[in-house]
């Protein structure tokens, strides 16, 4: 939000170079709300406002501040005093961020930070995106086991202020293999027996997740066992970091908002959508409505196919719309409930038989009312055309065609979606095309077909 | 998932009550992977299995059943055992949970749990499903400002027991109005100087929930602000509840997986895809199919309108399914990207003229690359035709109408979403059948007028 009331003041307290404000400014609010205030600001001007504070509060607001916003300032300001900051981050949110950096900025970056943070910033980079690797902090609480419950307290006090979780802390032997994991609360409740080893105490049921796990699978442990925070362990069972509750959020909004932009055909945005070039854009969007231009070209041939027929009964031209609409929204209906069922995992795929005796029976009971709904329409608007008058079955072409290509549609978009997963394709990048493709073409095959037997009955 | 295999382990021991190998079960695992394993049992099973243990894991391990397993032992096993379940588990869990069972039983059960229990439940249910009250839980950490961190961590330690969430303490005055926070990782800090008040260690910089404020919203903050749990005050700020990260999640991938179902066309099912029942399915199905089969209607009649015009040139009736869904594909595009914008809030309603000038933009881009494609297959598929060859100029209908048809898609599907938002409604809810609607109208509206526009040239 632009919050515009406070901009001019702000301006005026930076023109007027008065500390004292901009100092209170920093820390008054809360750093989100700060960041939110500080949006109408351009990059420079940003930053000349967090030179007022400690380097903690500057880092806090700046973690606040819109991705394109990061970038442009460590981008553009001076080096130095930026590489500190960069260094004050979290270690996966500043791997974020400079992931979208020049190289050679960043390559000029990090020989000025200290060496512990530029070793870890080269290793987290290493992951590849989509991983849980990628997603991971590499700090986090970890204590010996043989520590008692007072000392183990002692220590998280001196580790709490580095570090962004502090209430799960790993309990590891000497060459960091994970044993086991204490909770705060944990620790907090044993407080009345000071002298428990936390060896005794520690939980070594762990749910971990693996470096090069997918990101989906990771929010879908968390959010399933309800977990503050996962470890993630490399192939010797050594843990390697740690991915936290709010990270998994995002994660599970992203991965939401990809499904549903693949399934309307559109390759997911990185950027939100204002941000987005127009060309990306386009491009984007124009690679699968180009797709499916070519998937509906068949029914153009399709038609071409049946060009006397349809001289010869006009009247039938004016429902292919109708009968193709329809059976592309049934498919459409069973496709998007068969991926968010899937990407839940409520639906798997040695399902897939439950799903089609289901779709069948749910396409034959939504075809069997739209076919109601036909016979009234069809009736309604060909009474008065001579040709159908003459052969009263005509009027049953329309919702016969109906059942079928319902049908038709619900069982190609619950199959497709899951023959697609099962070739270990995206099913909400690639069902969309084939699912609309397949059932237009079904629906004027089948809709030429149920006309041709029934006029030819008395023809 | 159904952990089959060592489901007859199991059986064998209940059969021979083998009490030693049963407790051992149930504490052996994370109480999820035990709930996990139970998943092939029937209700009273897994109810008998429970039995050997004490009532707190079995209040965890029946906290990882599927909600309609957790129904069903409600409603089916020994109303006092079931009672004192419900007594242990989280506020927020239960309600939920008693929410779908049988009224009766729910007034059979209320008598028999602790008074303090049962008038939490009959407070916590009074508020509406969707907002912050039905999300939230009555069981929180609470301190009294005058208290020393080396008290408040001594009655921590006692709170801790029985709360779900500790990492945030809450900081009240006598009559429960919320004064500020402190984190467990503060208070762990500040160890060091045991003597500290917390009313000088507590933040007093809040983010609250209004106890009526809607569930999306509060998730959106809870997600932007990265916190562990958010308080939810009344009206007169004294904290009623809080709601935790866990909740968060569930919201938000229930709103998203919410909103793909209504784009495309189905109410959104309360339950997993294959836990509904067909009827229920079908009716949510059905309401969408039907309203879009009317809206299609449309389309027949304004074929029939043009019927006249389509007898004298039936070559063009090969392109209508073409140019219908080239405009469709592009509305649902624009649609489905400025709903899954509004959702995250990247797009607001403010931002409306920047969207138009986009999709304005973009959809020209997108019909002029689809006119070239179309230009190609409309030569290619009618060169044999010899009123296509009297005028050469009706090659250019099917390009011309592309662009228009591609860019009037971009145009509504960008503006309809943001219009019902403006009047109240869900935009995810009502835009489909409009956009799809007018798409398919304005597609065969404008194919036949620049077609007739085009063929009276030399006609």
């Amino acid at each position: 939000m632009v919050n515009t009331l406070y901009l001019p003041e702000l301006r005026e307290m930076l023109a007027e170079n008065n500390k004292a404000e901009l100092q209170e400014f920093c820390t008054a609010l809360h750093p989100a709300r700060t960041a939110d205030f500080m949006d109408g600001l351009n990059a420079a001007e940003a930053w000349a406002v967090l030179q007022h504070t400690t380097p903690q509060v500057r880092a806090e607001i700046f973690h606040y501040f819109e991705h394109e916003r990061q970038v442009e300032i460590i981008e553009t300001q001076d080096r130095a005093a930026v590489a500190t900051l960069i260094a004050e981050l979290a270690p996966d949110d500043r791997v974020d961020t400079l992931n979208d950096v020049k190289p050679e900025i960043v390559a000029e970056l990090l020989p000025l930070m200290p060496a512990a943070e530029r070793r870890d910033i080269q290793r987290l980079s290493a992951y590849p995106e989509g991983t849980a690797g990628a997603m991971m902090t590499s700090e986090f609480a970890r204590l010996s086991q043989t520590l008692t419950v007072r000392d183990a307290l002692a220590e998280l006090g001196r580790q709490a202020e580095q570090l962004e979780t502090i209430y799960y802390i790993y309990v590891v032997d000497e060459s960091q293999h994970l044993r086991g994991v204490v909770s705060a609360r944990q620790l907090i409740s044993a407080m009345r027996k000071p002298d428990t080893q936390i060896g005794q105490l520690m939980d070594t049921e762990l749910i971990t997740s693996r470096v090069l796990e997918d990101q989906e699978d990771v929010a879908n442990k968390v959010a399933r066992l309800d977990l503050l925070a996962i470890p993630v362990v490399d192939d010797e069972r050594r843990i390697v970091g740690i991915i936290t509750h709010d990270d998994v959020i995002d994660v599970v909004r992203e991965e939401a908002t990809e499904d549903a932009q693949r399934i309307a055909g559109v390759t997911p945005l990185e950027d939100s959508y204002l941000k987005t070039r127009l060309f990306t854009l386009s491009w984007k969007r124009g690679m699968w409505l180009t797709i499916l231009f070519f998937t509906a070209l068949f029914t153009a041939s399709a038609l071409r196919y049946y060009e006397t027929r349809l001289a010869q009964w006009p009247w039938l031209i004016i429902f292919i719309p109708l009968v193709m609409s329809s059976g592309g929204n049934s498919g459409n209906q069973s496709a998007t409930l068969i991926i968010t069922a899937m990407t839940t995992g409520d639906v798997r795929l040695r399902d897939w038989l439950i799903v089609v005796w289901r779709e069948l029976r749910v396409g034959l009971m939504l075809g069997g009312f739209l076919a109601v709904c036909g016979l009234a329409v069809s009736w309604l608007l060909t009474s008065d055309i001579p040709e159908v008058r003459l052969r009263p079955q005509s009027v049953l072409i329309v919702p016969l065609t109906l059942v079928l290509v319902v049908t038709c549609g619900a069982l190609a978009g619950s199959l497709l979606p899951m023959f697609f997963k099962r070739l270990g394709l995206d099913p909400a990048l690639m069902s969309n095309p084939f699912v609309a493709g397949l059932s237009d073409i079904l629906a004027i095959v089948i809709y030429m077909n149920v006309a041709l037997a029934l006029l030819s009955l008395s023809g």
